[in-house]
């Protein structure tokens, strides 16, 4: 286990855990407006940027736990071998909490995102994993000391610890102590997402890898960090204004000015498929007949949309197969 | 017509022309391997970066001219109206060389580029209507003032000048006249271009607006001219040094830097097309493969190939329909 990792964890847990009965804790999907795409800290998961996203509502990872003879992981009702790649994530993760402590559990892990959404589940996941085990022990710690350790399992669990819009700042510190996600008050309650999904294949380059090769090797990676936070500043603005074009046109250049940083990467990286672009013409041509659409993509082939409540019929006639969230739901 | 324009063209020519019964000349398409994209000064195409070429052999442009009582324009045989916007540009040109002289002239373009290859001719053409009207009047003027010419024909038509390997040095003067473009000598011979022609439709966005669009809004952009004179000078040693694997690598990230920052660019701009993007990881697929094979793409969709001759035949097994040329033929 990692030293840093480890005294982060220390200094926030009690020397000894007691557990309740059950611990048990929802955690919402979240898409990012402004991305997260660079880290300057691989073992602490700071980034080299702030991100700003909006959470999905009912749809992400419901994590119940409890104490057991020994340690067992199941994913939507199915038991998993703890030599999995998901089983060890896991265990690894809550052996940060229970340090060299024996506290075998039962890791019961529900996602209420259908898989044909084409969405990524660890953030929700590493969110809904660190609540249920603040739980389990009563340990009632602040939700931002819960984000910093989601964040350690994966940097944009950092975000999924709140409905709505949430903001991740960088930081300066180098222990990551004010690298914090925190929601954005706002009654903008029309906004609406629609997943695209075009690929269920695993994707080639985790998130992780393709970042790291890109910081090193994109020499348009260099300006990146200082547009996203521009970005995510001018999405802040338009959330306080619910300016939905402000918001739209920003975070779908944000999202294709992350990619364009992978595409000079070298050698190059893309996630996108020949499907990908060929809706984000349609995106644009959608647009450019009158209907008020952006779009955003994440470290993979997929595509989301970005509109408002009152345009939902036009949004499911022109994308076929558009899965439909209201995010205040 | 522009002053600074009608400045240079005055300074290298004699007042009166006295012309020949006939003036003819040939010039060869390029394939830039270190791109043009962004111009300093708009009214002399200028560039914030030199670039690096290869010529096409015997794919170009021939152009004849000769005295008229009237200004005539044909394109591979046939007549076309001086309202066309290939006759507008022709005769603009051409009249940068009259003045106010009354020359009438038919001028007769041949592509010797098939349609199907998907090739541009601005290059080749701006070239052989330099070169004919050298000819057609006895200018004997130097081969770089020549190229000064066609550059400000279309920027990339500097290159066309001269077989083989070409760089066009970016230059510092606001006059142009050390932004001047040179061959490279070099022996070799085995390097070979394949060329895909994925889409034959006419692009949405010129050359010049798709330059002037990234350079203004993209926010990669600004890392790109420092970039490009890189790679620039990287395929230059690569050339001298015979070494393919370093010049097709090079190209590639070159290229695909380029769309890059058009991708970033608010709104974002694209040239590739849904097969562009699947002809990409074709060639990355058949690299991966074993095949030494590299990518370049232009402002279009189309992708054209790099490989060494002793390869031809698996090119061709590989790439359906590519069209392989001999540069030095």
């Amino acid at each position: 286990m990692n030293e840093r990792k480890a005294q982060f964890f220390n200094a926030h847990l009690p020397n000894t855990l007691q557990p309740n009965s059950c611990g048990e804790a929802f955690a919402p999907s979240n898409i990012a407006l402004a991305k997260y795409w660079g880290k300057r800290d691989y073992e602490l998961n700071l980034p080299t940027n702030g991100s700003l996203s909006i959470s999905l509502g009912t749809l992400g990872t419901r994590t119940t736990l409890k104490p057991a003879d020994k340690d067992s992981v199941s994913l939507n009702g199915k038991s998993l071998s703890l030599d999995t790649p998901f089983a060890q994530k896991v265990i690894a993760f809550i052996d940060l909490f229970r340090r060299s402590q024996p506290l075998p559990l039962t890791i019961e892990t529900h996602n209420t995102i259908p898989t044909a959404a084409g969405l990524a589940s660890s953030a929700s996941g590493f969110a809904a994993l660190t609540l249920a085990i603040n739980d389990l022990f009563n340990l009632d710690l602040a939700q931002t000391t819960l984000s910093a350790m989601a964040r350690i399992g994966s940097g944009s669990a950092s975000r999924s610890l709140w409905h709505g819009f949430v903001q991740w700042d960088k930081g300066e510190q180098t222990d990551g102590s004010d690298s914090i996600a925190q929601p954005i008050a706002s009654n903008w309650r029309d906004l609406r997402v629609g997943l695209l999904a075009l690929s269920h294949a695993e994707k080639h380059t985790t998130s992780r890898d393709g970042m790291t090769h890109t910081a090193e090797t994109s020499p348009l990676f260099s300006v990146w960090p200082a547009q996203a936070e521009r970005d995510k500043a001018q999405i802040h603005q338009a959330i306080v204004n619910q300016d939905f074009h402000e918001l739209g046109a920003t975070a779908e250049a944000n999202a294709l000015a992350m990619h364009a940083t992978m595409l000079a990467a070298r050698p190059s990286l893309t996630y996108f498929l020949p499907e990908t672009l060929a809706t984000i013409a349609a995106v644009q041509k959608a647009r450019a007949d009158g209907l008020p659409v952006y779009l955003t993509i994440d470290a993979g082939p997929n595509v989301k949309l970005l509109y408002l409540a009152k345009d939902e019929a036009d949004i499911r006639h022109t994308f076929a197969g558009v899965a439909c969230v209201n995010p205040f739901q």
